[in-house]
């Protein structure tokens, strides 16, 4: 007879019922690679009130996520309830009773995964968190298993979906930043407080997880310099446009040649021909550039219940392969053994980049000449200008492409142009991310 | 003290040389994520006349494979020699010796994986082969693991990155198919006998091995409609381009509604703004809808010595894990437990598609109105038609894009077409391939 491993469902809102249905329409395909059957034992819910699909089992259904964690029966937890304070406190109480567990939750490994991860490992335990880093893109296992042998010399990825969307949007159709956010919401791509994705905080989490597996670096998200998408315009994505980019929410990780890494999320404008431009609307990529690989990409959804289900399944194959095999902990969560190291991260300041600089100014005349003397000034130099006249009511507009500077100096330089008296509004810095 | 991990090499070529320098260059990575050694104890190249590269330690070298397969301190084989008869004698031999093999030889999967894989599975013994579909793109594993919880829907793949770059340069600088294919053997991407790649031959087998892994299917690649890419001409490219498509060499894996595969290897006019329309040059791709997933694509080299050694190396972290792990098998080589299924392939007739039609005509009156009715005849309609005159000496071109219509019918009106008195060369077809 088959073997049948034991699971325990944390979270029972669209991501656990995904997983349920999922386990459910997929059962012989699963059966048919693990070599093993998975039965969902116990299942933990925020509260007894809420109507629920039928095809959550109501008599396995607990409000007490402890209890499942501990549940003498469960093998392999899964954590999709969310949140870091409870859900950090649950997977260590399933660790420690000797549960395998896989979680969906980007900002538990990110803000907990020092404490979690160490403990699994102890414990001869897996952890695993496909699922946290862009939904259905499998590049926690790429990083981890198939580029085990390379060495990554950048990772560049789109990876929060509803940013994408958001900017994809304002640009195809010239719609405001509001209008946009608000078809994301529409669509279900945004949550109703969308502060987190398009600030730039949920996109800091997932790279904080993507460096630690790509260059085995400790690496705290309040670190990483972010920009929101939240002060892009219209105008932006006109300009923009009409330079030849298309704009981009993008983080970057990548090592610096004095040894520290470089890390930075932040809405960028791409060569329109770039592959990263090609990547539209909610969908998430990750490309990687590898000392022998070359360069590759993944592009995928990057939410949604079905697709993040779906990699929480198959982690829940991978794990209980492991099972199996009596084979726990056979790679490494964070792809290397032992703790990520201490690195430096570089300073925002140090990047050197070219920038696209949108003045907001009174149309007098002299005014395009003292903003470029402040910048020549700061040693930063234009490669190209382009100004679009205002009127009584509307200021005029003067956006500037940079050469290659340091962003230190066109941060100071920006501090100066701003104070100067016919400059009607905070200068908007976008950076040029090339190719 | 670290466990070193003995390795034998079959094959000294420049994919082995590439391990080698990948093995010295990467080896503090490689500890750090393997956690243990790898030493290259034995190498089987094939001429001791050679000269080679410094890399490779001469007192290592043997010329016998088979002392490699054997040999007594050697736990995992590497296989990059190529060929299918003595490629196959010799890694049955290393299974047989106890030995597990990692392997970037797609005809041997192809052709002999039926056999090799069983033996590797009762033995316990870990067969991988990452490297044999795609070189740098980690489409195995994926398809292993990644997706272990989804169904696939359909794969589509570029998988013969020669043929992708000999229609990128027809397309793009307008030049002859033999001018490109001068310029892919002058740029390394093609043999000197580049046969296998532009007739579809090397997709085919790519294409056999991924189908068992995404429908655990049994496929004989020699079942698989195969139409090269040696008959496409400059003036195709520019029709299509006309029409708002690109060409690219596709590979494509479907069930039908009646639960057969449909399987074809041809190249196709695709609308340009789809995502593979994307993939040019000699990159390679492979786009997957999941049944949970939704849409997903991976592109990156597909061939070149380094994106293999890359592979290959991957694969020997994953081996090695299992080792320490003693968890050997814990993954079935092709996705699924057990024999793949045999599974009815569809013939080549049975595919619904749109068609691109070229036909080569005397410029008489009626001629159009002839092929019109013979196709109308067949239940094949036209969607569009373009004509370019000839003049004496060239023939007129007509270029007809048809709806959607069954292949059988479009063959069997071009058979009769083809015997028009004014139509003076065999038609060219091309499928379409939709989003």
């Amino acid at each position: 007879m088959k073997r049948t491993i034991r699971v325990g469902l944390l979270g029972c809102g669209v991501v656990g019922t995904g997983i349920l249905r999922l386990l459910r329409d997929n059962a012989e395909t699963i059966e048919g690679r693990l070599g093993a059957k998975l039965e969902v034992v116990a299942i933990a819910a925020r509260s007894a009130e809420r109507e629920r699909d039928p095809i959550v089992p109501m008599e396995r259904l607990v409000f007490d996520p402890f209890v499942v964690a501990e549940h003498p029966d469960v093998e392999i937890v899964l954590e999709v309830m969310g949140g870091v304070e409870q859900a950090g406190e649950v997977v260590r109480r399933a660790l420690e009773s000797g549960k395998h567990v896989i979680t969906a939750n980007k900002a538990l490994i990110a803000e907990r995964g020092d404490v979690l991860i160490p403990l699994a490992e102890e414990r001869g335990l897996d952890l695993y968190f496909e699922a946290a880093v862009a939904g259905g893109i499998p590049i926690i296992r790429v990083l981890r298993e198939a580029l085990a042998a390379d060495r990554i010399l950048s990772l560049r990825g789109i990876l929060n979906g509803t940013s994408n969307y958001i900017l994809t949007r304002m640009q195809r159709d010239g719609l405001a930043f509001d209008e946009a956010l608000r078809l994301a919401q529409e669509a279900g791509y945004a949550e109703a407080d969308p502060t987190l994705d398009i600030s730039g905080g949920d996109a800091r989490h997932k790279l904080a997880i993507l460096a630690t597996l790509a260059f085995g670096a400790r690496v705290d998200p309040a670190d990483i310099p972010t920009q929101g998408i939240q002060d892009v315009t219209s105008v932006d994505c006109r300009f923009a446009q009409r330079f030849g980019f298309v704009l981009r929410p993008l983080a970057i990780a990548k090592p610096t040649k004095d040894g520290a890494l470089s890390l930075r999320v932040h809405p960028a404008l791409l060569p329109s021909s770039s592959v990263l431009a090609g990547v539209s609307g909610a969908l998430n990529a990750v490309a990687i550039e590898g000392a022998m690989l070359g360069p590759a990409m993944i592009t995928g959804l990057g939410a949604g219940a079905l697709p993040t289900a779906m990699s929480v399944v198959s982690d829940l194959v991978d794990v209980g392969r492991n099972l199996l095999a009596g084979a726990h902990g056979r790679v490494p969560s964070r792809a290397f053994r032992g703790q990520p190291k201490a690195r430096a991260v570089d300073q925002a300041g140090a990047l050197r980049s070219r920038y696209y600089l949108r003045f907001s100014v009174k149309d007098r005349p002299g005014v395009l000449a003292r903003i470029a003397g402040v910048l020549g000034a700061f040693e930063v130099s234009i490669e190209q200008m382009l100004q679009e006249g205002g009127d009584h009511e509307t200021p005029a507009q003067i956006v500037i492409l940079t050469h290659l500077a340091r962003e230190a100096d066109v941060v100071s330089a920006l501090s100066e142009v701003d104070r100067l008296s016919h400059v009607v509004a905070p200068t908007m810095l976008l950076r040029i991310e090339e190719a």
